[in-house]
C-alpha cells in the first residue's frame, strides 16, 4: 500500500518526539508500506519567526513573511529525515518547491493547484526511500515562495495524496479522531468509524476544529479517504469519505457547538424589493462575515432582518451598523452578544423526516428557547442563549442516541 | 553603479543589527546604485540548528544537514528584506535555488558552477527593488540544496558579482580590511589599499582569516573586485583585485603568521628513487595533510625527511608514521609540535632580489634559529620555534618598513 501520513506541530514539537515519529513511520513502512509523510513546523517555530518578524516590523509583507515562516517545515523535515536515517531506514526529505507544489499567489493563503512532483517522489519510493515532505507551503509560478493558511499542512497530505493515488491519507493528532460531539460537553460522546465529506465540512465549519474545511473539500474533490488518528496511540481513527447508501441510516452523525456566536436584529425595516440586498451590501463593504440570516415581516410594510456575526467581529459590525440603520429607514439595531450555534448534521437528513421537530423538542424540554433556526439539506442549527449551550448539546446528543456503549467497545479493544 | 554587499553573521546577529545594515544598504541606494545583498545565516542560528540535529543524531546525511542549515539564511534575508520595506525601499529576498546558484552535489562544501538567475535579478533591479540573496546556499542538477561550506557567503557574493557584472563587490566584515600583519600583534600594522588576488590567496593560506581561499579564487577567475571593509564605520577598506606594474614596486605586501604547526622528522630514510612517493602516499592514505615538505641528504645513501603539519592533525599523523618509518626502513620518527611558520608575501618578490636574505638577516638578529624554508614566487615562509613568532613577526615587519605613519593618516581621516 502507499500510505501518505501527516504529522502536526505538536506530534514534532521536540527532538525526543521527532524521534517516535520516525518511530512509527518506521514501523508502518516495515509493514511493507511506501510511506509519504507530510509534517508541520515544530510546536513553538512558527511563532519564534513571527516574533522575529515583530521585532524588525508591524507590517511585514506577505511574501517575505511566507518566505520566513516556510523555514519552519524545512527544518522539521530534515531532522525528522535524520531521525529516520539513523534508526537504519533510507529517508529524503523535499521542500514544497522541490516536489513541484503548485500554488495561486495568494501569499499566507495560497491554494494548492498543481502537485508536478509526483514522479520524483515515486522514484524515491522505488528505491526504498521514505519521502518526506514539508507541509504548509508550495510556489507560485514564479517561483515565489506561498504558505497555504490554517490547516494547510492537513492539505498539503491530501493533495500528496491525490496526486500519487495513495491508498490512505492518515491525519494524525492529538484525538482520537472525530466524535459525535465535543466530549468535554458530553463524556458519552462516541467516536466516529466514518463520517461523510459533507458532514465533516459542516462540522468543520460549526466549531469541530478537527480538520480545517479546505483540506476536506479537497479530499472530496479527489475522492481521497482521510483518515483522523490519535499519534499518541495506534487505536483506528475516523475515516473520511464519500457517503454510501449506508450512511444514510444514520440520521445525525453528529451534534457541533458554536458558542461564540452574536446576534443582530435591525428593526423595523422598510420592506420594499432590494433593500436586504443593500443592507448586506454594506455589512459586506465593513468588512463583517455575516453567518446565519433570518428575515421575518413584523407589521405590514416593515420587516425585521437579523443575523449573526462570530463575537469577535461583533466590534466592526457596531462601527458600520447604525449608519446602515439610519440610511434605510429601520428604527433601530440591537445586538444580543452572549449566543451559541448548536447543530445537527447527517447525510440521512436527506432521506428522513421529522429530525428537525425531534431536534427542537429536545431544547424544549429543557425548556431553552429558540432565538433563530436555519437548516441545509444535512443540517439544523438553533441559536439560543450561550448560558444554555452545554445542556442544548447534551439533550440533543440525547435525543439521537448518539452516545454510550460504543465507546466502552473501543476502551475494551484498545486496552487489548 | 551596480553594487553587489554581503553582510556576514555577526552583522546580522539580531533585529536591531539587521535594522543597521538595512540603513546602510537603503543609504547605498539612494546614492543612485543598484544593490544586490548577500547575507549569511544571524549570528547563533546555525549553532541552534547544529545543536537539534546532534540531539537527533552522532551522524547526520550532508544532503539533511544542508536542509537545515539553509534555512538560516532563508529567516536572515526574510528579515532583512523587511527591515528594508518598512523604511520606504522596495526589496525582494531570494534562496539560493530561486536565484539558480547551481552547484555540484557535494553537500556541505559544494562549488558553484553556474548563476543563471541574473536575468530575474536584473529584472528586479529595473523595478527598483533592492534584491536580497542568501549566502551559503544553492542547488544541484537535481534541485538538492547544498551549501557551500567556510567562507560560502563570499562566494556567493563573488559568484553574483561575477555574474551580473557588478561594478563592486564589498565584504562587510568587523575588521576594517586586510593589514600588513595581524594588528594584535604588531601595533604599527598598516592597512593595505590593496592587495593582489595571488598576495590574498597566499595570506589567506597562511593564517590571516579575513576571507577564504575559494572566494579570491573565484574572485580572481572572474576578475572582480572585492573591497573588504568594516560594518561598523564608513572608512575604505582593502580592494583586492587583479595585480598591475605598480604593485611590483612594493616587494612584500604582508608577513603572516600560523602559529599551529607541527614538524615531523623521519631520520635515515633509504635514499632510493620512489621512496618519497610511498611515504606520502600512505600519510594521505592515513587522512593526514602536509603543509611543508623538506628533504635533506644526511649521510651517502640515507635522507632525512621533514614535513610540517597543523597541530590538530598531529594525533592522526602520530597513528601511521611510526609504520610508516618501519616500512621504508627508517632509523625514527622525531616530533616538534611547538612550531610556528611566518612568511613575507608579495608579487614584487617576482622582480626583486635579496627579499629572502633581508627576512633570514631580520630573524638572525633576533637570535632566531630557522628550522625549515620554503618558498613560492610571490613568498618566503621559515618554520621557527612557536616561542619565537611574535618576536619574529616585529622584526620582519620592521625590517620591511611595512608599519607606520600611513595608520595614523588614517584615523585622522577617519575622525574628520
Amino acid at each position: 500500500m502507499l500510505i501518505v501520513q501527516k504529522y502536526g506541530g505538536s506530534s514534532v514539537g521536540n527532538p525526543e518526539r521527532i524521534k517516535n515519529v520516525a518511530r512509527r513511520i518506521i514501523e508502518t513502512k516495515r509493514a511493507g508500506n511506501d510511506v509519504v509523510v507530510v509534517v508541520s513546523a515544530m510546536g513553538d517555530t512558527t511563532d519564534d519567526l513571527i516574533t522575529l518578524a515583530d521585532q524588525i516590523t508591524d507590517d511585514p509583507s506577505e511574501r517575505e513573511m511566507d518566505m520566513l515562516l516556510s523555514t519552519g517545515e524545512q527544518i522539521s523535515i530534515a531532522l525528522l529525515a535524520m531521525a529516520i536515517q539513523t534508526m537504519g531506514e533510507e529517508a529524503i526529505s523535499f521542500t514544497g518547491a522541490q516536489v513541484g507544489i503548485m500554488t495561486d499567489s495568494i501569499h499566507s493563503k495560497a491554494k494548492i493547484v498543481d502537485v508536478k512532483g509526483s514522479g520524483k517522489m515515486r522514484a524515491e519510493l522505488k528505491k526504498g526511500k521514505i519521502v518526506i515532505v514539508a507541509g504548509f507551503q508550495g510556489i507560485d509560478k514564479d517561483f515565489n515562495i506561498t504558505t497555504l493558511g490554517r490547516g494547510g499542512s492537513d492539505t498539503t497530505a491530501v493533495a500528496l495524496a491525490a496526486a500519487l493515488k495513495a491508498d490512505e491519507c492518515e491525519i494524525f493528532t492529538d484525538v482520537d479522531g472525530v466524535y459525535t460531539t465535543d466530549p468535554r460537553i458530553v463524556s458519552e460522546a462516541t467516536k466516529l468509524d466514518v463520517i461523510a465529506y459533507d458532514e465533516m465540512l459542516e462540522m468543520a465549519s460549526l466549531g469541530a476544529k478537527v480538520m480545517h474545511s479546505r483540506s476536506i473539500e479537497m479530499a472530496k474533490k479527489y475522492g481521497v479517504v482521510i483518515h483522523v488518528r490519535s499519534s499518541f496511540n495506534k487505536v483506528k481513527g475516523t475515516l473520511i469519505q464519500e457517503e454510501d447508501a449506508q450512511m444514510e441510516n444514520i440520521v445525525v452523525r453528529g451534534v457541533a457547538l458554536n458558542k461564540d456566536e452574536a446576534k443582530i436584529t435591525i428593526s423595523r425595516v422598510p420592506d420594499r424589493p432590494g433593500i436586504a440586498a443593500k443592507i448586506f451590501k454594506m455589512i459586506a463593504e465593513g468588512n463583517v462575515n455575516i453567518d446565519m440570516i433570518i428575515q421575518n415581516v413584523s407589521e405590514k410594510g416593515f420587516t425585521d432582518i437579523s443575523f449573526t456575526v462570530l463575537k469577535e467581529e461583533l466590534k466592526k459590525a457596531r462601527k458600520v451598523l447604525d449608519r446602515i440603520a439610519a440610511d434605510v429607514g429601520a428604527s433601530g439595531v440591537t445586538y444580543g452578544d452572549n449566543m451559541a450555534k448548536v447543530s445537527i448534521v447527517g447525510v440521512g437528513m436527506r432521506s428522513h423526516t421529522g429530525i428537525a421537530s425531534a431536534m427542537f423538542e429536545a431544547l424544549a424540554s429543557k425548556g431553552i428557547n429558540i432565538e433563530m433556526i436555519s437548516t441545509s439539506e444535512i443540517k439544523v442549527s438553533c441559536v439560543i442563549d450561550s448560558k444554555d449551550a452545554e445542556k442544548a448539546v447534551k439533550a440533543i446528543h440525547d435525543k439521537f442516541k448518539l452516545g454510550g456503549k460504543k465507546v466502552m467497545k473501543e476502551k475494551i479493544s484498545a486496552a487489548k
